[in-house]
């Protein structure tokens, strides 16, 4: 095994540059993001992304996955770092750390190098605030083999730590793009697109509408759902049933709800 | 107008006491819980839940709700008091706080008490301990036209301020009950009932699978999903199309794509 640099203090300024990364604005000044647990760093390793530093606890328990990782990480000339349980924990701001960290090269988020031709189906976020539902929105196209995630207008960080976390390893599976409406609507309309979104205008039932793909699932913020004109650029207007009170669901539910419904209408086309 | 008492100072105890509430040891030990903004509170108030105590921020827009929410604590008892947008702040732990929180007594979630007539859809959440997924629950329950939420084993809180806030007034419409599985089980087959859980186990697809009321949909724990014990118990398992690399959804997520499912196979019968 190859030297690995231990790091015992608190103070050490690899730990802090690491911790920082837990902030906005020092991911976006350094361009790189953390990521924790083994399982979700082999999904990473898996979908061909190799964190530049591997951060260990020691006294971690051995394990095969563990030590592709380490492998996988010297091979790219990475470097790993061991150190103790608690510091790990400072640097994840989790109480019960994971045994292992890492810290990802941010990825490409441009419109522009997105292929839609790679997935029939792709989940799009608008002004979405809460980087859990972001997260489980991944999730959620990771699991209907969505293409990606498009995140329009002022949305939460997809490289925050809860994001990824929520995202369950998706956030290396799925493609992320971000993008204003104004630059997003004419790369949409440059291509074959069908977009739909959940709606009370002008609007036909979810079940059994006529999907198409390249089918773009929209959903809006969680106070102020879809702005107007952005509802009305869509090619369907979709409603779910609502029996109860309330006239909306959680975001990353509707885009689940819908999400399902035009994977099973390409499915099973009846 | 009544008379108003006005909390001008953030250390008076009764400003302690309501702040407390954010607590679940003093929840659990006073009985009782918060919920924060207008509209949770009318919808609170046409739900036939009254709050003992209404907060209101000084400086507040007038608003017609506003002013039948203070009619119905009058008429009931209850206390008004008034204080600065600051103090209320401080209360909910909320920068930006709504106008206006309540104080409400818990209800009872004795199992015993729920009447499973009253709907043909119920969920089920089996250690469930993110209140934002359990609140999240709450407020699909609404929109599908369950009757409430089963929590088994250790859950999180259904009164904490993060669950109330994602039930979106969900938690007020839907009945909610705490069991553990040894309660539960001998409940359910004390009457017509169907356990459905997603599963890998035995199971047969999520779509067109003979779902039959009153159908209880299960989901587990965020990192372990259900104990086998508890698939093997379901009348039913069903899966889910699960396309890329992960295994599960989040538990939320999981809950709408089934109920959402079983609503509309009862709606439109094959």
């Amino acid at each position: 095994m190859a030297f690995r640099r231990e790091i015992t203090g608190f103070s050490n300024p690899t730990v802090k540059a690491l911790r920082a990364l837990r902030e906005k604005k020092h991911r976006k000044a350094a361009g790189k993001f953390l990521a924790e647990g083994l399982r979700l760093l082999t999904d990473a390793r898996e979908s061909g992304h190799i964190p530049e530093v591997l951060v260990l606890a020691k006294g971690r328990e051995p394990h095969p996955l563990l030590a592709e990782l380490e492998a996988a990480v010297d091979a790219v000339g990475g470097e790993v770092i061991e150190t103790s349980p608690d510091i790990l924990s400072k640097i994840t701001g989790k109480d019960n750390p994971q045994a292992v960290a890492g810290v990802f090269a941010e990825f490409d988020t441009a419109l522009a190098s997105l292929d839609r031709r790679r997935a029939d189906i792709w989940l799009v976020a608008q002004a979405l605030r809460d980087p859990g539902n972001l997260g489980t929105m991944l999730r959620t196209g990771d699991a209907i083999g969505a293409g990606g995630l498009i995140l329009l207008d002022d949305c939460a960080d997809p490289f925050s730590v809860e994001a990824v976390r929520a995202s369950m390893g998706a956030v290396f599976t799925q493609r992320i793009a971000r993008a204003e409406w104004s630059e997003f609507e004419p790369w949409l309309r440059g291509g074959a697109s069908q977009l739909v979104a959940a709606s009370l205008r002008e609007a036909q039932p979810y079940r059994g509408a006529p999907y198409a793909a390249p089918c773009f699932v929209m959903v809006g913020n969680e106070s102020r759902g879809l702005p107007e004109a952005y509802e009305m650029a869509c090619d369907l207007r979709v409603t779910m049933p609502m029996k109860g009170r309330a006239d909306s669901l959680n975001a990353a539910v509707a885009a689940a709800v819908l999400g399902y419904e035009v994977l099973a209408s390409f499915e099973n086309p009846s």
